[in-house]
């Protein structure tokens, strides 16, 4: 198992954040954390993630005017946002990343609502594999849903095929802009065992 | 940053478990578990996930009443099977959970279909924060999506608003039961630096 300095790195003291210093992000990095979000499961390693890393100020500037006046600043000075969208044509990746089974590809095919929520919740698993995997590699993570998501489709995903679903600036973050911590649920408010 | 160790134990080692040692969980390890994935982020720490740790010869076998046949073995098996959904009306502990706007609550109670998203989007992080958080406890575990929500929800969640996303077997991994691991896709199939 992982060490207490672990715990709080993911999880414990990690927090959202708002403000960004001035400490650029490498294409490296970006690779890195790649390399490592890739490898947390999906259904039938059915992969439908497609990751774009805003990085250059042509490409923020066309991503500030797509969200929520609350995060245009965000946008504007992480040196990263990676915008998670999700693929609704997944399956015809399956019969390479599935080699034990590239039948389940039809799965899919054969029936779009359960591509649908397929695609829906294991992009959304993969984007948490990305805030993680970010976490562990000592970035902080601001992710976001305010932005306007059919403008982002547009600027970023124009084949149609692919959904932007939430966006996360990344960088190193100014603890000055956070707010006090929210408090979580007790485990009883929210959990049983049976 | 963490080291090589965790990143092993995080992502690039750990597998997806289909059998399991005869070795028990405790109701503390469940709490513990519990105790680091309620730190994850969730928008506007709206907090939709509900969960239910099935550990009982009765609780597994209701479970395994609802799930796919490949599935029956992994469920009667595992020491803990995580039920994980999100509860439909998470916007009522919002002026708990989201003090510095209480507000909040209003932007969901509007706006079903934003409630609705919201709610599939973000109890699915905090799924895959118990998922990471169990990892980094030293556990392996075993998502699934191979099972009948409608079944699940008239089981374990009888109260109506609250509807199961998926399922994930805790506990400690047989190696014996993997699969060759399967492929993952090359930075550039999935992934843009703009």
């Amino acid at each position: 198992m992982l060490n207490d300095q672990a715990f709080d790195i993911l999880f414990r003291t990690a927090r959202s954040h708002n403000k960004w210093r001035d400490k650029p992000v490498s294409d490296v990095t970006v690779a890195a954390l790649y390399d490592l979000l890739r490898w947390g499961p999906t259904s039938a390693n059915c992969f439908p993630a497609r990751f774009v890393f805003v990085t250059s100020a042509e490409a923020r500037a066309r991503l500030g005017g797509c969200v929520a006046p609350g995060n245009a600043e965000k946008v504007a000075t992480a040196p990263v946002t990676a915008i998670i969208g999700h693929d609704s044509e997944f399956y015809e990746m399956i019969p390479k990343l599935f080699p034990h089974n590239p039948k389940a590809r039809d799965w899919f095919v054969n029936d779009p609502a359960l591509a649908e929520v397929t695609a829906f919740r294991n992009g959304t698993l993969q984007g948490d594999y990305l805030m993680l995997a970010a976490r562990a590699l000592g970035l902080d993570c601001g992710p976001m849903s305010g932005f306007d998501n059919a403008a982002v489709d547009r600027e970023f995903f124009p084949g149609g095929t692919i959904k932007s679903n939430f966006i996360c600036a990344l960088g190193y973050g100014d603890p000055a802009g956070l707010f006090p911590r929210s408090p979580r649920p007790n485990f009883d408010e929210v959990c049983s065992i049976v």
